[in-house]
C-alpha cells in the first residue's frame, strides 16, 4: 500500500467535538502517513489533498462505513492462551482453581503469543487500541509495535519477594522511557494497581508516588463483585473506590475497571476526580458479577468507556458485542427503552475510550487527527438494508462485516487479511502454551 | 456437490438422547440424501458407508466443528426490511408510530424478499430452522422451500373485516394442504394467535377450534411486558398464561414467545400443558421489556428453546448472540455464575428447538436422523486456541466463524458462499421495501 489513501464515496459514522455522532454520506477521506488529511463530500477536493502528497491508493468505498477504531479499555491480551478452558464456574474456583494456578507457570512466549492472538482478534473485530492491564509489559509492547497496534500498557512496578510486595522503580523507569524512545508513539504507560484487595494496606501509598513520579496513569479494578465490596468495608469501613481515593490513586488519567457495585458517594468521587470507568458488560454478566448502573454513573458525570476483560472471562473480544450489551443492559435493568442510545455506545467504545488511554488525536474522523480507522462491509444479510447508519454499526454489525482496519495510518487488517501477524507462528505456539500450562 | 458427503477427521459437537451435550474428536460423519448414515470415530466404516451409496464428496474436518443447525424459535423473518429504522425508541412509538403503519403498507414482494434476507443471514449464521411467525405463510414458505429452509410457519387463519377478525378456514386448510403435499417435509404449519390482547374475548374459542380442526400448532406471544400483564389482569382478572389457557389454546405443540414476566402458577401452567417457551434475550433487554426468569421456568419444568425475535427488534438474527445472551442474563440476574451452562443453551437452541417446531428427527448427529448440520471454523484468532469446543461455541463463536450449513441434505451455504439465494435480487428488492415504505 502507498503512504496516502483516498476513501472514496464511503459513508463516514464519526464522534465529533460536539458530544455526538456525525453521518456523512458519499463522503471522502483523506490519509497521508498517520494522519487524517482531508474528510467532506467533495470528490475534487480530496483528489486534490491526495496528490499533493504523490502517488495514492483509492478505497472504494461502495456499501462501506468508515467509522474510528475501537478501544478495547480493560483487556488483558495475554489471557486468550487461557481462553474456553473453564466456563460455568464460580469465580472463586475459576480464579484460585484454574486461572492463577496456570499464570504461575507463564514464560516469556505466552506473554507474547498469547498478546498477539487478542491483537489479531481485536484487529479483526474493528478494535485499534487497548487499555493492556497484565504483566509483561515490555515482551507485549514489544509485540504491540511489531503488529501496529496502539496500547495503553501497564507496567507491574512492583516485586513480590517472600511474600511481601517491592515497588520496582527499575522497570517503571526503564518503561517509561522505552515508550517516550521506541514505539513512536504507539505505547503510552500506565501503572498497574491491581485493586484494592490484592495489597497489603501499606503498598498503596509508594505505589501511587511511583506513579507520581513517572507521571503515569493508574490502572485499577474496583468494585467488580459484591464480595470485593463486602472485604473492604469489613476491612477499612470504606468502600474500594473511597479507599483508593484516600491513597489519592483516583485522578483524571486513572482507569478504573468494571465499577459494578457503587454508591452515590462512590460516583460522585468518581465524577469529580475525573475517573474513566471501563464498563465490562460481557464479563460482569458471565462471571455474575452483576449489572454495572452505567444510567446513575451517567448522570453523575463519571466519563465512561468500554472493555472486553480476558479472553478467558468473556470469552471473545469483540467490541461490537460490548457496545451492543452496554446499551442493551442499560434499556433492560431501568425498563427504559431510550436510554444509552447507539451514539452513546458508540462513543464510549471510540473517542471517550481514546481520551480514557491518553491518545487525546484518536477516535474522531477529522483533518490532523491520527488515522486509526475500520472500514465494515455492510454489503451482507447481516446489515441489509443499512437504515440508520449508527444503528446498524451498534445493533447488527459484528466482527464478521469489518473488511480493514487502518491503525497510525497503516492498514493492520486489509481486505480480511492480517497484514502484520504471522497467524500460523501465533496458532502454533499458543496450542503449546494452552497444553504446557494445563 | 453430489448426494452423499464424508466429513472427515471432525469435531462433532452434539445433544444426544441422554439430555447433554455429546463431544467426540476426530471423527467422522457420511451423509446420503438427507439423512445422517453414520457417525463415529472409524475413518474405515465410514468409508465404507460412504462407498456404499456410489460417489461421494469429502469435507476436510481439520479445525473444524461439526453440530446441529439452531432453530430460531421465534422469527417474524419478512421484518428484516424494517432493520435500523428506528431505534433506542420506547415500545409504543416504536410498535405504533414506526412498525405497523409500515406493516400496513406491505405488498407481497415485501413478505418474500425480507423473508429471503433473513433466511440468508440466518443460514450464515449456522442457523437451519425458524419457527416463523408473521403473515404472508404461503409467499414466505415458497421463498422458504427455495432457498431450502425448515421452518414451522404461522397461517395467519383470520382476516379483518369492517373492524372486526373473523377466522379464514379456507387459508388454513390450504396452508396445511400445501404443506403437506408441496414442500418436501420442510414446512410444518402452525396457527398464528398472536397475543392475548389483540383480539376481543370471543375471538379466541374459534381460533382454538380452527387449530384443532387442521391439527396446527398454535404460535403465540406471551407475556411480554409488564404492561401486557397489567391490562390483561385489569380487563379479565387473569394474567396471559391463565387466559390462554382458560382457552385451551396452551398445549405441548405450542410455541409461546417472550414469557418475560410470569407468576409461579403461570409457569406451572406452561410445564403442566408441555409448552415451548422462545426465550428471546436480546430482543427483550433492547426494548426494555425485562429478563425472562429461566432459572425459575427450569425449575418448574418448562421446556425452553431460544429465539432472535424479528431484525427490527434486536436488530440481528444471531443464534450465537441469543444462546451467549441467554445464558449471560440467567447468570447476572441470579448472581450465580454455573447456571444456565454451555450445555443447556447449545441444547437450547438446537434439539430442544427442533422439537418445538415438530421436527422431532432433527438436532441431534445420529444415525438416521436429518442432515441440518452446521461446520464451524475455528481456525480463527476469535476461537483459538479451541479449548472446551462447546465452550467455544457457546462463548467464542459467532456468524464470522461459519463456514457452511447443510439443511435436509443439502449445502445452502458452502464455504461462504450461499448457494440457493440470489443477494443481488434481494438486496436490490428489500432497498426497494425499505425506501417506498418509509
Amino acid at each position: 500500500m502507498r503512504n496516502t489513501v483516498l476513501f472514496s464515496d464511503i459513508t463516514i459514522v464519526t464522534p465529533d467535538m460536539a458530544d455526538s455522532v456525525s453521518i456523512m454520506e458519499h463522503a471522502y477521506c483523506v490519509t497521508s502517513g498517520n494522519t487524517i488529511e482531508y474528510v467532506g463530500v467533495s470528490k475534487e477536493e480530496a483528489t486534490q489533498v491526495a496528490e499533493s502528497f504523490g502517488e495514492y491508493d483509492v478505497y472504494e468505498g461502495k456499501n462501506r462505513i468508515l467509522c474510528p477504531t475501537f478501544v478495547n479499555a480493560h483487556a488483558h491480551a495475554s489471557m486468550s492462551i487461557f481462553r474456553n478452558i473453564a466456563d460455568d464456574l464460580a469465580l472463586e474456583p475459576w480464579l484460585f482453581g484454574e486461572i492463577i494456578p496456570r499464570e504461575d507457570k507463564m514464560i516469556a512466549k505466552d506473554f507474547r503469543y498469547g498478546h498477539l492472538l487478542s491483537l489479531a482478534e481485536m484487529i479483526e473485530g474493528g478494535t485499534g487500541c487497548a487499555a493492556n492491564m497484565y504483566d509483561g509489559a515490555r515482551i507485549c509492547s514489544e509485540a504491540s509495535v511489531e503488529a501496529g497496534f496502539r496500547c495503553q500498557q501497564t507496567a507491574l512496578g512492583k516485586k513480590f519477594i517472600d511474600g511481601v510486595w517491592h515497588t520496582d522503580e527499575d522497570e517503571v523507569r526503564d518503561f517509561v522511557d522505552y515508550c517516550k524512545n521506541e514505539t513512536n508513539g504507539l505505547i503510552l504507560p500506565s501503572l498497574l494497581v491491581h485493586s484494592i484487595y490484592l495489597y497489603t494496606e501499606d503498598f498503596y501509598t509508594p505505589l501511587k508516588e511511583l506513579g507520581e513520579k513517572y507521571k503515569t496513569p493508574i490502572s485499577v479494578h474496583i468494585s467488580e463483585t459484591r464480595t470485593e465490596n463486602a472485604n473492604c468495608v469489613n476491612q477499612y469501613g470504606m468502600s474500594p473506590v473511597e479507599k483508593l481515593d484516600s491513597f489519592g490513586l483516583l485522578t483524571d488519567t486513572t482507569v478504573a475497571a468494571h465499577c459494578v457495585h457503587l454508591s452515590d458517594n462512590d460516583r460522585t468521587i468518581l465524577a469529580d476526580r475525573g475517573v474513566w470507568v471501563a464498563h465490562n458488560p460481557s464479563s460482569n454478566m458471565k462471571l455474575a458479577s452483576g449489572f454495572a448502573d452505567m444510567i446513575s454513573m451517567q448522570k453523575a458525570g463519571v466519563r465512561l468507556c468500554l472493555g472486553t476483560d480476558g479472553a478467558s472471562s468473556n470469552n471473545n473480544q469483540d467490541m461490537y458485542m460490548e457496545m451492543r450489551l452496554a446499551s442493551f443492559m442499560a434499556k433492560a435493568t431501568s425498563y427504559d427503552s431510550t436510554v444509552l442510545k447507539a451514539s452513546e455506545v458508540f462513543r464510549m467504545a471510540t473517542r471517550t475510550g481514546y481520551l480514557a488511554c491518553g491518545f487525546t488525536d484518536c477516535g474522531i474522523i477529522g483533518k490532523g487527527m491520527k488515522a486509526d480507522l475500520q472500514i465494515v462491509d455492510y454489503d451482507c444479510p447481516q446489515m441489509w438494508p443499512l437504515g440508520n447508519p449508527l444503528s446498524a454499526l451498534v445493533y447488527s454489525c459484528g466482527p464478521k462485516c469489518v473488511e480493514s482496519t487502518m491503525i497510525d495510518g497503516k492498514f493492520v487488517y486489509y481486505k480480511r487479511e492480517l497484514t502484520t501477524i504471522d497467524m500460523e507462528r501465533v496458532k502454533a505456539e499458543t496450542s503449546e502454551s494452552m497444553d504446557r500450562l494445563k
